[in-house]
């Protein structure tokens, strides 16, 4: 965890919507202890900034996505490097890859991420992709479509889901939180991780090297890890050929952690039986992607961590971490 | 529970698939004691049938609904009603509001049902509604079929599921699951059932009679009892308007529960934010009914409980009764 000493006064950058909803936290929280809110539209479009600290909330992202950023968002940046004094960014989403956040890091600002503020959301949302996937919810809806009545009998029939195996990358909040879940469904749950440490939840645990002993059982792949070095690419041709027969996938974590056009062939030749993809290698995805026709796959427009609880949960973590830094403590998730 | 003395040689009915399936599980239960297997191709097809047992599983029944019945159940409830030895009639499913069953054990004829071999599927189908509903996958896969990226931001947000109220009406092995996967998911959750004894993983419990002091509070109202001359139109109209605005229904008791019209009502006005509805009124749903096509209506062919495991598990009940019955122990599940 990293420390910072207390600043007198500091200068923090929010948005309108953040200045109008943390303003009363803010007051409580310093008290009469000097500080001053700045809001873009306060701050002149060129030359440099005097801010010590930054919020970047959801509103700021509004519906940017990775690739294609708003021109809020742009200008929220842009204020950020030119800022000289800078010293920490709060950002309200879980992972910390967009290329802002090493940028910054490199400069030597802190920056803190919202990691466990949706893993609830998160987390319930790979319980709705294993049960609707799990129970065809997908045939039946378009079944329904066609008015048809079509029982699923016979060999159309879902398997049980207890006893069944899912594989769960990565168990930071949300995969411990999904571990917790699918274990109260009485699926085996393997996790795979930095660390071969046990895991609350986790019937085993294996390090990421030892991931291709676990993929021929796993009969559901979820990915729910961080973007590293480590783990881009890592759903290959190779490790989705090692799943058995009809096993499925559940990304909630980044695009690039699976090979997005291996998944798209295993999913066309019927090797994997289905998907729910919530993040993809291009945001938004492109209306030309086969994704959005191919059956069984759910396509979700990464809003897996969106619920309207969502918000007040990262103001609370940044109001939480502002009194960390103002007491000198370690604050809470810092990108390393 | 009833209870039986042990009888010599049963004759007992099976179909064609029982036989086979079951075939071996009776022969180790039986040992060198003689019974007799038949099947109805061995019968004539009139005149009166010397049978003791006969067990009515699942594909006995087939495509039949309550509305519609195939030749083959039809000739199966022919050599019922035509074999005065009849003393025991096990059935695979949970309930026994079919007439056959309530025509049999008029006559004296034991009645056992299948109640709790689909219960985790029945519940797990419950979880999975709420999920979906809750998380707007029907939205989510709506405009997937317009290629259209579209995330829950803002007052599309969904509202999170911990602190929600649901209100599950009956308690029988289904509901009590969908309690115990409800509470995993930190809803608050109010059963109701005949009594108001405490019931494990309820936050309240209460009698059908105080079913309307509830209804204000619940966000989800989950049907999961028997159908009864109690429990036969219980959710009308004057009850959903006691609903909150938006709650969500789901129904995987018996259509009748409900009153479908009022269902329809309420959820076209938008009263009611949406429903998973797994049976109806009349069955297959007619192709004309307004449900198919209203929005944030799933429409379930009653097929809540199907999975591969659920024929085994009928069958290890069918066979765990047939133990009892030769011994003359009570058997599980006696309809009253």
């Amino acid at each position: 965890m990293l420390t910072t000493p207390a600043r007198p006064a500091p200068v923090i950058l929010l948005s309108d919507q953040a200045a109008a909803h943390l303003g009363p936290g803010m007051a409580r929280l310093f008290q009469d202890q000097p500080y001053t809110i700045v809001r873009p539209s306060d701050l002149p479009a060129t030359g440099s900034h005097d801010i010590d600290i930054a919020f970047i909330s959801r509103d700021v992202t509004g519906t940017s996505s990775k690739t294609v950023l708003t021109d809020a968002l742009l200008r929220f940046y842009d204020i950020l490097r030119h800022a000289p004094r800078l010293a920490w960014v709060h950002g309200h989403s879980a992972g910390a890859d967009r290329p802002i956040y090493p940028e910054l890091r490199a400069r030597g600002v802190i920056v803190t991420t919202s990691s466990g503020a949706n893993a609830e959301a998160v987390a319930q949302m790979i319980l709705a992709a294993l049960l609707a996937l799990g129970r065809r919810l997908p045939d039946l809806m378009a079944a329904q479509r066609r008015h048809a009545w079509e029982p699923l009998l016979g060999a159309r029939a879902p398997r049980d889901l207890a006893g069944q195996t899912a594989l769960i990358v990565g168990l930071g909040p949300i995969g411990q939180e999904a571990a917790r879940l699918l274990k109260m469904l009485r699926l085996q749950v393997i996790g795979v991780r930095r660390s071969d440490a046990a895991t609350p939840h986790c019937d085993r645990v294996l390090p990421f090297d030892r991931l291709n002993e676990a993929l021929p059982l796993a009969d559901w792949v979820i990915l729910a890890c961080p973007l590293t070095g480590q783990t881009r690419g890592l759903l290959d041709a190779a490790r989705l050929a090692l799943l058995p027969a009809g096993a499925r996938v559940i990304n909630v974590a980044r695009g690039e952690v699976a090979v997005e056009r291996d998944l798209v062939a295993a999913l066309a030749s019927g090797a994997l039986g289905g998907a729910f993809l919530d993040v993809f290698e291009t945001e938004p995805l492109s209306p030309l992607s086969p994704l959005w026709d191919l059956p069984n796959v759910i396509v979700s427009p990464h809003t897996a961590g969106h619920t309207s609880g969502h918000y007040a949960a990262v103001a609370e973590l940044f109001l939480d971490n502002l009194a960390r830094w103002r007491s000198g403590q370690a604050m809470r998730n810092p990108m390393p």
